[in-house]
C-alpha cells in the first residue's frame, strides 16, 4: 500500500530503472525500491493503490481537510520504520493486511446475477473503498521516500512515469472504445436500425473515436526518445491530449447504446426465463431480432444493459470521467504544460508581415 | 387492458366526457366507456396499460413485424365478445389476471437493499413487461371501439387526449426538474464547492430548466381554451413544445449529479456500515462533509447515487427520453403540425418591401 | 449620456416613477431625472448610452484599469456642473456633441451594398464606439446621481429597472427567433429539403425555442406583481431565467440557417447580375429553387447570407451572447439570486421520511 | 477545367502514376493524361475544378434535376472532340477562355480594406463561381475518359486519389487549428485572461484538436503502403477519420475566439484611426492591452475580427464543415467504407464464453 502521493503500482516498474532518483533522497530507498520490485516480480504480487485523500470539504485542498486529520501522516518515527496516520510527503509499501488497515467498502455493483445476466459486472467488478491508516507500521525497507516533499512533487514528471502510465492508459481506453462499437453494431444489426442516418452518424461517431485513439497511441509511440533515465518514453504532447480527450467523449457510448436500444432495454427477461421451457416459446416469438433468435438477443440486450443502464456502466464512466482527476483542472494543466510558442510566433509574423 | 393504440388510463377521463366520440363507431361503445368509468370511480381502480408492439426489426413498422404475427389482433368474433392475439384498430379494457395473459418482467431495479441504500429504487420502481395475450377474451360490455381505424388514429389530437396527458406528463418533468435542482444544491453545499464557476453554471442551468418548465405549463394553462367537446384544453403548441424539450435536457440530470459528487459516489459504503458501531467512528471521521456528519453525508450520497448511478437512474432517463417516441420522430411531428406560416409570411414581407 | 454605471435611455421611464428613489441622494436629483423625462417626452429625444469601461486587462476588475485611469471620472467639481474624466458613482445626461465628447467607432458593417445585396446591413447596422470624456461639463439640471455608490449598486435590482428592460429584451429575441424560424422554413421549402429528418430536427429546435421564449414572457407577465414604487413588475425570476437561456440558444441559430442553404451561400451573384439582361437567363436556369424563380432565389438567399454568414450577423451573435454580461459571471448571480429553500427542503424531508 | 465527376487538380499527379487506369477505358485517355501532366509541369500552370453541379431541389440527385437539363452534359460528338453541356462520365481538361464558359461570382468578401483592415480577406479571399458550359468545345487530346461510368465512379477509391486527397487536406486543417491555438494564446495573453478557468478549457481543447490533428497525420503517414499503382498510400482508415472528425470541430474555432474577445471586437476602429495623429493618443491610452500598446493590440483584434466575425470567417467555417459533402451522408459512407468485422467478432466471443 502506497501513500496518497503516487501509488506502488505505479512504482514497481519505475522502480527498476529509477533508483538513483530514489537514492537521491537516500541511497537506502534506492535499495528498497530496487528489492521491492524484485520482490513483487519473484512472487508475482498485486499491488493496489490508495489515490486521493477522502472527499470532505472541496473549497480547501486535500491537506487542509479538518485542519490536516484527515489525510494519512506519520505520527511516530521509530528506529525500524514509522507509523502512519497522516499527510507528508513519502511513499511506502506495505502488505492489505497489516495491523491497524481498514477498509471501508463501498457496496457491490455486482447484484449477485448470473455471467448471463450481469455479463461485465459478474466479471469486472473491482471494488472501490476509503483505507484507513490507524497506527500503522511501515518497516524501513518498505519505505521509498520520506521528506523531500519536492522530489514527491515531480516524481510523475521527473521520471516519465506518467507518460508511461497514461499509455497504459490509452491502450485501455482504445479497447473500451473498440467495445463499444463492435457492441453498437451488432445491436444495430440485430434489430435492423443500420440504415437509418442517425445510427449511422452515431456508428461513425465511434469510429471515429477508436481511429483517434489508434492515432494518438501510434504517433506517440512512432515519436517515442530516449528519457534521461535511458528508458524509451513516447511523446509526452501526444499522450497528454489524449487524456484530456478521452474522459469527455467517453461519456456518450453509454448514451449511444441506450438510443440504440431503447425499449429493448426495458423489455428484458433474465436467465430464468430463458432457462424455463413454458417461457421460452415467448421468448423466440416474441423477443426474437431481426438476425438474432430470441434468447440470442436477450442475452446481447443483456450486454447493453451492463454497457449503458447498470450501476457498473454509470461507475465506469464515471471512473473514466475524473480517471486523471476533475477535467477542469487537468485543462489548466495541459495549457501550463504545453509549448504554445511555435503558434503564437506565427501569428506573430504574420502580424508583422509586410506586403 | 386497453390496446396497442391507446390506454385504458387514457380512456377514463375522456371516456366521462366524450362518449359520444365512442358512440360515432357504435353507440354501445359510448355506453360502454361510461359505465367503465363509472366502475373504475366507484370501485378505486388502477388501470395499466399497453405500450407499443414489441422490438423485434425495427426497419419495417410494428404492424408488419414478422409477417403480422408479432402485435395482438383478434383471432376471434363470438357473440359476446372478441378473443385476441393480434393487431387491428379497437380499445378495450380488461383485467390483469384474465385467463391467457401472461407477463414477460424484466429484472428488478430494486436489489433488495434499505431505504437508506436505494432511496429511490426501494419506493419507485415500476416494472416493465412484455404483456402477451394468449387467445384472451374480451366481453362486449368492455369494448369501447373495433374497426374504424381513422377513428382511432385520430384519438389523441381529436379528443385533447394529447394536450391533456402532457399537461400531466410537464406536471411530473417540472417535479423531477426541482428534485434535481435540490439535490445538485444540497451537494454543492455540503462538501463546499458552491463557490466554483463551473458549478454555478450546472446549477444555473438547472434554475433554468426549472423555470422553462414551469413557464410552458403556465403559459400553457393562461390560455387553454374550450375545446369542441366543453373542456378546457391547455394550448397544445406549447405544451407540445415542452414534450420535445425535456427528454433532451434530462439528460443532463444526472450527469450534472457525478460531476459534483465525484469520487464521492465510489467511496460510499451503506447502512449496514453506518449502524455497526465499529464503523462508526469512521464514517463521522472520514465520511463527513463540509457542512453534515458522515452518516448525514453518506445518507445524501446515497440519494445521488440512485439519481445517477444505479440502474434505476439510467432507466428512468431512457424513460423520459423514449417517453413519447422516438425524439428524431417526434421532431417531424412537431413540424408538421406546427403553424408555421405566420413567421413565413413575416420574411416574404420582408423580402417584398420596397425602401 | 449617462456614466458607465447605468443607461440614461434606462432612467427615462424609471426616472417618472422613481423621482424618490434618486431623491434619496439628493431632492434635487429626483426633480432632475423628472425634469429629463418630461423634457425627453416632449421633444422626442432618443437617448443612448455608455455600457462598460474598455477593455485593457480583464484579470482586474473595471475601476483598477490603468490604476483608475480608465474609466471615466470627475476632474472637477464646479458650482453649476461637474467635468468629467473618471469613476465615482453616477448618473447624468449629456448632448452626444457636447465639448469634450469623442467617438471612436468600429469599421461599419454596411459594406454599401444595397438592400438587395445587404438586406440586414443595409437597414439595421448600429455602430459601436468607444465614448472618451474628455473634460465634459455635466450642468447640475442633468445630474441625477453623485456620490452614493450604495444606491447606485441597487439601482437596477431596487426600482424593477432589471426586470423592465428584461421585459423589452425578451419580446427582441422572441421576435428573432421566430425570424431565423420563418427564414428556415422558407429556405427548406425552397431547395426542397423540408423532408430530411435532420433538417426537420434543426426547424422542431427552432420551433421549440420560439414557444418556450413566448411561454417565459407569457408567464412572467401574467405573474407580474405591484413593486413597492406602484409599478406592475413582471415576475423577476422567469425572466432571469429568459436572459440566462438566450444568449446560449441564439447561437445556434445562424449555425442552422447555414447547415439548410450550403453551397448555395457560396454560388451566390448579387444584385448586379440579377439587374443584368445578359446574366438574368443563366440565373433563371441554374439558380432557380423548387419552387422559386432563380432571382427569388438568390435574394431569399442574399438574406440567409447577412442572417448568417456576414459581418453583421457575426456582430448580432456575439451582441446577444455578450448582451448582459458574460454567460460564465451572469450564472454565479442567477444562482445567488434564486431562492433555491423551498426544493432543498423538499430533499431533506425526503432524506428525513420513516418509511 | 474537369468535369462534374472529377477534379483536373486531382487528375494531375494520378495522371503521372495512373496512366493505365485512363487507359483501360481507351489508350489515348492513358496518353492524353500523361501529356497534359507534362504540359502542366512544363508551362507551370495553376488549374482549377468544379466540383458540384448547382443546387436547385435537393430533394432529387444532381444528375436529375431539372429533368436532367441542369448538370454539364455532351451534347455532340465530333471528330476532333466532343461539345459539352451536360452530364455524362468523362473526365477533361480546357482552358478557363474557352469560348462558350461562362462564371457567375459571388460577391467578394474582401470588402477594400487594407491588409490592416482586413488581413485575412485582404490575402486569401478565394472567389467561388458557378461555371457554365454553353456548348464549349474540348480537343480529342484533352478528354481523359469518356463513357465507363463505373470506371469514373471508382476513381477516387481505385487510384488512391482520396487518400492523397485527403493527406492534402489534412495537412490544412492542421495549419488552420495551429493558426487558432496560436491566436487564441496570443489574445488570452493580451487581455489578462488566461489566468481563468473557463479560458484554459478553450485553449486546452484547441492543443488537443492539434495534437489529434497531428497524430491523425503521423499514424497515417507512418502506415503507408504501397498500393496497387506502386504508390506509397497514407493508410486510408485514418485519414477517413479525420475527415469526418475536422469539419464538426472546427466550428468551434471562430467560437473561441469571440468568446476570448468579447466587446474587444466591437470596440474595434480601423487603420485610418491608427494612422491619424489626432486619434493615436486615444487608441494609445484606451484601447491598449494588458502586453500590447493601444495600435498593436487593434492589429491584433482585426485579425481576431477576420478570423471569427468577417464574412471572410464564416464563408471559411462553412467551407470546412462541407468540403467533402454533407456530414450527415459522409458518416453512412464511412460507417460503409470501415472493416468493423474484427470488433464484432470479440462482443460475439465474449457473448459465446463459458465460465
Amino acid at each position: 500500500m502506497s501513500s496518497s502521493l503516487f501509488a506502488a503500482a505505479e512504482l514497481i516498474v519505475p522502480g527498476l530503472q529509477y533508483p538513483t532518483w530514489f537514492a537521491e533522497a537516500d541511497p537506502k530507498f534506492g535499495e528498497n525500491i530496487r528489492n521491492y520490485y524484485e520482490f513483487a516480480r519473484e512472487n508475482d504480487l498485486l499491488a493496489t493503490h490508495t489515490l486521493i485523500p477522502p472527499q470532505v470539504n472541496r473549497s480547501v485542498s486535500g491537506s487542509e481537510q479538518l485542519g490536516g486529520q484527515l489525510s494519512a501522516r506519520i505520527v511516530e518515527e521509530r528506529e525500524d520504520g514509522i507509523v502512519i496516520r497522516g499527510a507528508y510527503s513519502y511513499a511506502f509499501a506495505i502488505q492489505n493486511d497489516a495491523p491497524g488497515i481498514r477498509y471501508l467498502c463501498r457496496t457491490s455493483l455486482h447484484n449477485g446475477g448470473s455471467v448471463f445476466d450481469e455479463p461485465l459486472a459478474s466479471r469486472y467488478e473491482e471494488m472501490d473503498a476509503v483505507v484507513i491508516f490507524d497506527d500503522v507500521f511501515v518497516p524501513n525497507e518498505r519505505i521509498f521516500m520520506l521528506g523531500h516533499p519536492e522530489l514527491c512533487n515531480g516524481f510523475y514528471s521527473e521520471t516519465g512515469a506518467a507518460a508511461l502510465m497514461t499509455q497504459q492508459v490509452v491502450t485501455r481506453t482504445i479497447a473500451k472504445s473498440q467495445f463499444f462499437l463492435g457492441l453498437a453494431s451488432e445491436i444495430a444489426d440485430s434489430i435492423g436500425i443500420d440504415g437509418f442516418l442517425h445510427i449511422q452518424a452515431d456508428i461513425a461517431e465511434l469510429i471515429v473515436d477508436v481511429e483517434i485513439g489508434r492515432a494518438l497511441m501510434r504517433a506517440a509511440e512512432v515519436d517515442a526518445e530516449l528519457n534521461s533515465w535511458g528508458m524509451m518514453q513516447p511523446r509526452w504532447a501526444t499522450l497528454n491530449a489524449a487524456r484530456n480527450w478521452y474522459p469527455k467523449i467517453a461519456q456518450r457510448f453509454p448514451q449511444i447504446i441506450r438510443t440504440f436500444c431503447a425499449s429493448g432495454l426495458m423489455a428484458l427477461p433474465g436467465e430464468a426465463d430463458v432457462l424455463n421451457p413454458d417461457v421460452v416459446p415467448d421468448i423466440e416469438m416474441y423477443l426474437q431480432g431481426k438476425t438474432l433468435t430470441g434468447p440470442e438477443r436477450v442475452k446481447l440486450f443483456k450486454l447493453a444493459y451492463d454497457a449503458s443502464i447498470s450501476g457498473f456502466s454509470s461507475r465506469q464512466a464515471l471512473y473514466e470521467y475524473y480517471f486523471f482527476g476533475d477535467p477542469v483542472r487537468m485543462a489548466g494543466a495541459l495549457v501550463n504544460g504545453y509549448d504554445r510558442e511555435p503558434v503564437r510566433a506565427r501569428i506573430r509574423e504574420l502580424l508583422a508581415r509586410e506586403e
